[in-house]
């Protein structure tokens, strides 16, 4: 999918929301387990029931890798569900991968050829010839980790180097890197006013913003510092919707959470519009 | 497996090598192609060949998740084979992985749990609580990267916050982690000379050194600068062993690439015991 396209749909549906499918068996209703695939079972019921008031879905594949080959099993239809009933939406493999050259072109192969996301995470730490071999693909998105909204983000992401974070160091340099207008970035809702700062490096580009709701994270300053014309903003919520409810109504519960977000972009977007 | 316990191994063996299992089906042995598992098949057939002359194997989990199902699939029979089989052996799962919280749990359940890997490699970026989770395992190790051997690494990791690299800040912030006696540290070879300063900050961690041959590093230098009384290294090959040769003689080849290596390593274990 194009960045194009993606902003088509955002204004299309009048939401910006990216919804995180990170199942977990102890967490999902328990009739629920007696199903053949239980996490595909609850994915499709979540996608069936959200799929009007978000733009994508973002499966963290931790989730899916710790049930083994039962849990690729549920992924990969999962992906496969969305790719074929829902090809407008936007997916994000959160994978937080990052190796050298040749091993990030086997990555890039499992997520963007064999499972077609359309983008995934990747950690900064190894460089330029960690990152590139995902660049390389047409109209697939690599979206690197900037500032994370978890406590650990402060250990070396807000460490200067010559008076600049280094996380503002992964911003510009990663802007020098081949096909970096395959990039898109997380930066942690916990920090909006750090925004501000980042869109000085990254004026256009698109982030991904996790920790609105559960982690603490405000709509309303993320918007207020994040967003550009064309929004540039995808909005995770992941426990806060998919685990609304643990009755027979967890799904009808998720719309009803994914909609009071999308009441609120509604409100950003008609702002950016007038 | 404890530290020590892998101790006792090298010198049992006089070798510290660790064999990368990074199997691509276009580069082996075509005749294997035609195996049911091929990639289990040529794993099972390295390993035969070679367990007596290294003490660690180390898939690179991408070359399998580029496979999909049948990757993974292939990568839990190469791990009970080797726990079956060489439970003496120390697996490393060559991951890089790194999420906050709850989601490295699932990381260090899938592969300390489900597949009963020894140790994993781990990304710093994201800080502490990205890398506890996978400390709080008891006789598991988690191996973050510090310097790499690619290109990239002068991105970021050789960076100087106030005077002094990020990759030492990870050394040392690490050190204050919980549980970090579980830690070992990824520091390649192609800059042996910083293994002196590496002695200094982390005395007497392991190190899996990559990018010995194929990447240019020298044995003799990663000794020279890195060795502890203790050993404290484990130096990995993966192609410049395991395809040695690409005909029916593939397993003999790589035995006999692994010999010299083994046989350079004993001499420098010698060194240490005199």
């Amino acid at each position: 999918m194009t960045t194009k396209q993606l902003v088509t749909q955002i204004r299309k549906k009048k939401s910006f929301l990216c919804i995180g499918l990170d199942v977990d068996l102890q967490k999902i209703p328990e009739y629920v387990l007696q199903d053949e695939d239980p996490i595909f079972s609850f994915n499709k019921a979540i996608i069936d029931a959200t799929h009007d008031l978000c733009v994508a879905y973002k499966p963290n594949i931790a989730f899916y890798e710790a049930y083994g080959i039962k849990g690729w099993q549920a992924l990969k239809k999962t992906i496969d569900y969305l790719n074929e009933h829902h090809p407008e939406i936007f997916t994000i493999a959160d994978a937080k991968r990052g190796d050298i050259g040749n091993t990030s072109t086997m990555y890039a192969k499992a997520f963007f050829d064999d499972m077609n996301f359309d983008s995934i995470t990747i950690a900064p730490y190894m460089g330029r010839d960690s990152v590139e071999p995902f660049l390389a693909f047409n109209d697939k998105h690599t979206i690197l980790l900037a500032l994370t909204s978890n406590d650990g983000a402060f250990d070396f992401q807000t460490k200067k180097i010559e008076n600049k974070e280094l996380y503002k160091h992964v911003l510009e340099t990663s802007r020098t890197y081949r096909n970096s207008d395959n990039l898109m970035y997380v930066v942690g809702a916990t920090k909006a006013e750090y925004l501000e700062d980042i869109r000085h490096i990254i004026p256009n580009s698109f982030l991904l913003v996790p920790g609105v709701g559960a982690q603490g994270g405000s709509l309303q300053e993320v918007c207020k510092y994040g967003m550009t014309k064309d929004v540039g903003l995808l909005v995770n919520s992941s426990r806060g919707i998919i685990y609304a409810s643990s009755n027979k109504d967890f799904a009808r519960a998720a719309a009803q959470k994914a909609k009071e977000i999308q009441e609120q972009m509604e409100i950003e977007l008609n702002a950016l519009s007038n």
